[in-house]
């Protein structure tokens, strides 16, 4: 296993693989999804399917092919991203007459059918999500991360006006914030992008962000205020109750399989992942040693509690292979498994199991007569642990105090010489472009979001020294 | 509403465009799947990722894009697929080195990468599972049953010999089976394909059949038993206990959106849709009669009704829109809704409430101190009442008694003659290419499959006279 804190990409490369969540495949930038690393993605979208269910969205299914002649509709949204775009030029034989973009967003085909679907007020709100697959041709890949093809939800709404619309964007922004911390343990921060790093199409972007630990940021989930751009574009209007014809306003929002990679980055450890118990395919590994197999009652007491816990829809496995302790313990840490309990012929005889959480240095002795409740106890502590270490671990990185972009290159060059990560930094911006862009230059810092909640307001901005117009996170980001 | 009996193809394309299930699209053959058509494939895929999972089946996902040297290295299966695959040639403004193909299925992109993964007898089964889009560019397409992109699964197994393979594929066509009469209603012949009509590659094909209301047939599912054929086209081996190298035995098993084409082929009325009750976006619907909104205690006593049921988890909506009680009688029944219940003034003061299942002709009046057990009994019963319906039709369509080609053909002229559908036919067959094909150019009636459980037992080929091998299901099919 490499070292995490000397080469963080090289660890991630490893432990994502050796932990068999993913292999490449012959296909530039896409990977394939094994079952452990797909199965996190499964309890994210059950989790999310629930709220967006509850607050009142539908999933519905587009096609994946969209004419080159739709992009075109939206200025901004085809200079953005037209140069990541594959492209369908024949099929069946035969050259097509318009080319077909694999989608790497659906707001045009969408927005071509609303306008159809959407007649009057009547018609509004609708509240619709996909799941599906969407591709950008990038340059440079990561597992998960950013990859050629890649899994999503999107959601497209619209609504009678910018309120309601606006409201929507918020509310979506906040599911994906406490869905995030709640089931992946990833602490971020909500806010608004810049208007360089907004969507291609949107008037309005907001952002959750995720610290990794190596400092750089992680986009987590972004929700678009679209205004009537795309309700022009593609003439989606509607029959007010005054009888007038207006546009809708709509609104998109997003999370992807990215998030695998962020809850790997945000908790793994030298020994591999460190997986959060809501979203570990198994939670709980159970492993006979000693002497067991001249002992039959270990295995039947395992058993025994294997059963009990499965009936509490707890994802357990009992590893009764011929392999060695001290192998099992180092392949379970190195999937992640929260919680590890060791059964043999001298625990039994005192009625109790030693259990150790995956973030933890000691395993604990537990009596048997209450090793269920204590596993389920500690399944829960540690989901809250996670998210507190997290937290923990963002705020010692974040970093206040740099008020000019001289600082920031020295607390770049420092962060170098002592070998540890730069972190984020909070400082205020005046609102121009180019000393965001400057910024970037310098020091590969970029602006995540301006936050809603930021821990300090900063006066001035960290390029020109003006009046500081918003206090804006910055950090190198994947 | 167009005239089922008359002109089935028009009574299904108006009603599930009526009905809200799905949208033309501009891309050929490529449909949007609207919230209410894409809820029951959401059921059908929570049922069957229940039983995959049951029997030890994991999810995954891989990359739709496939190298066209793939399909070159298993002969059949390029020349099946080859004619309708639609292929990305330039991508982020440049041209592909080699054609990449929208997956039709993906034996060879797991061929592939199970090449990698599977290296012993420890590491057999492989039983994995993916819910994907699929891409099969056909000439003629109709909406679910036949569309240029459709959504599926495909379960992709690896094991160590015949016997265990056959045993999966023949575990996973009777899940199909299981599924497709208890979720859906639709009761299906399962049985062995002839070799022309088998998978691309495959060693054998099993299906499952079902009979539309025009009497056309559906193939519902697949399961293949693929031999050592994709094995040795991408070099899968292990190693055996032995300590030899053996090309392991794969499998695959798919089903798709069709079914949702299925469901209403099967179960659809002159009035719309009838869904079962299991698969049914909306079970129940509570509509307010008489002068209600007079009457607060009508719509209160209704709000009370449908939270109980919500709480029991059924799918209710209560319509208290403007629109007549009539014109909302017809809209839910043109949406295949289960159960209707009614209740006006005069019902209250009765304390009772008037319920119809879909599929009933008249209402029946339940007291309100029992109506919500009542609705429950009602979604069991005509579950059930469905399925014994589409029997019960399949049965009288079931003709058993036409030995020659000449007979099939003047029992097809007398449908034509009587209005009658010409449904499906049990015959001999000797086992000859030539003869399936010679009653397809005479009649359109193609093999279905070889079943299981025939209902008797044909002695002559229906074409030569010839002693038959096999008696098989024959019929027109989608």
């Amino acid at each position: 296993m490499s070292n995490q804190k000397n080469d963080f990409s090289k660890w991630y490369i490893d432990t994502i693989q050796k932990a068999d969540l993913m292999d490449y495949t012959p296909v530039r930038g896409c990977i394939a999804f094994k079952p452990d690393g797909y199965e996190i993605w499964e309890h994210i979208q059950d989790e999310m399917n629930k709220r967006f269910k509850e607050t009142g969205h539908r999933n519905a299914y587009f096609p994946m092919l969209i004419p080159e002649s739709f992009f075109e509709k939206e200025k901004d949204h085809i200079e953005g991203f037209s140069p990541e775009l594959p492209w369908v030029t024949e099929a069946a034989g035969e050259k097509l007459e318009e080319r077909l973009a694999l989608r790497p967003t659906s707001e045009t085909m969408i927005g071509h059918l609303y306008s159809d679907w959407i007649k009057s007020y009547r018609d509004l709100p609708v509240l619709i999500n996909q799941w599906a697959n969407v591709f950008r041709w990038e340059k440079k890949t990561l597992p998960f991360i950013r990859t050629s093809e890649f899994l999503w939800q999107e959601g497209h709404t619209a609504h009678v006006d910018e309120d309601e619309a606006r409201a929507e964007t918020m509310q979506m922004l906040n599911i994906y914030k406490e869905v995030v911390e709640e089931l992946l343990a990833i602490p971020v921060y909500d806010g608004q992008k810049t208007p360089s790093e907004r969507f291609a199409g949107a008037v309005d972007t907001y952002s959750i962000e995720a610290m990794m630990k190596d400092g750089k940021a992680v986009q987590a989930g972004t929700s678009h205020y679209l205004g009537t751009k795309f309700a022009e574009a593609f003439d989606i209007k509607y029959l007010t109750k005054e009888n007038r014809h207006e546009f809708v306003h709509t609104t998109s929002w997003g999370t992807s399989t990215r998030l695998i990679g962020s809850v790997i980055m945000v908790h793994g450890d030298e020994q591999g992942l460190v997986l959060p118990p809501r979203v570990a395919p198994t939670q709980v590994v159970l492993i006979p040693v000693g002497p067991w197999k001249k002992n039959p009652a270990i295995m039947e007491r395992l058993d025994a509690i294997f059963k009990e816990l499965k009936a509490k829809d707890i994802r357990v496995r009992l590893d009764d292979s011929d392999q060695s302790p001290g192998y099992k313990f180092n392949e379970w840490e190195l999937k992640g498994v929260p919680v590890r309990v060791e059964l043999g012929p001298r625990d039994l005889e005192n009625e109790q199991a030693l259990m150790k959480a995956r973030d933890a240095d000691e395993k604990v002795a537990v009596d048997l007569s209450n090793l269920v409740e204590s596993i389920e106890q500690e399944l829960q502590t540690m989901q809250t642990r996670l998210l507190e270490k997290a937290r923990a671990f963002r705020e010692e990185h974040s970093h206040t105090h740099i008020d000019t972009l001289d600082e920031l290159k020295k607390h770049i060059a420092d962060s170098v010489d002592n070998s540890e990560i730069p972190g984020w930094i909070l400082a205020g911006w005046c609102g121009d472009d180019e000393c965001e862009e400057h910024v970037k230059e310098e020091t590969k810092f970029t602006t995540r979001n301006i936050p809603f909640n930021p821990p300090a307001e900063k006066s001035t901005c960290i390029n020109c020294g003006k009046d500081s117009k918003h206090t804006v996170w910055f950090a190198r980001a994947y």
